[in-house]
């Protein structure tokens, strides 16, 4: 469980720019890299970027660690509802 | 990333009883098995009962999925903020 978390971490981090936020472009990186199984239409960047300003509940154009975290929460949701 | 998502959901299933939630021994199993790192004093009943009673947000004796995952977020954020 513990590695399950740390992996969730260093994923973020991995695709993080300096200001430890993802942009638009992070953003499409990692959901496209990461998340193709459990989000549809990743190859499309409307699609990614609908995504993003979903995610983004601040909106000030970037996903901090917090947002992407409810991310993560939903789609677990969304697992455990599935199974 | 999906597969560490993934192994959280299937941790919270393996350890909820009957209903799906997790009582005071299922809640204290899955601490001292799974997080011996993250948190401290596991072997300690009343600290890990004290760490149950905080996460049961709506105080019905019960962890459900939600508030476990709002404990993986707090764990996922302090990883986060150490690093």
């Amino acid at each position: 469980m513990e590695s399950a978390i740390t992996k969730l971490v260093d994923v973020f981090k991995s695709y993080a720019g300096k200001d430890k936020q993802l942009g638009t472009k992070e953003f499409r990186k990692l959901v496209r890299a990461e998340l193709k199984n459990l989000i549809t239409c990743t190859e499309d960047d409307k699609a990614v970027d609908d995504l993003k300003h979903k995610t983004d509940k601040n909106n000030d154009g970037k996903i901090s660690f917090e947002e992407y975290f409810i991310l993560v929460t939903e789609l677990a949701t969304k697992i455990y509802k599935l199974q």
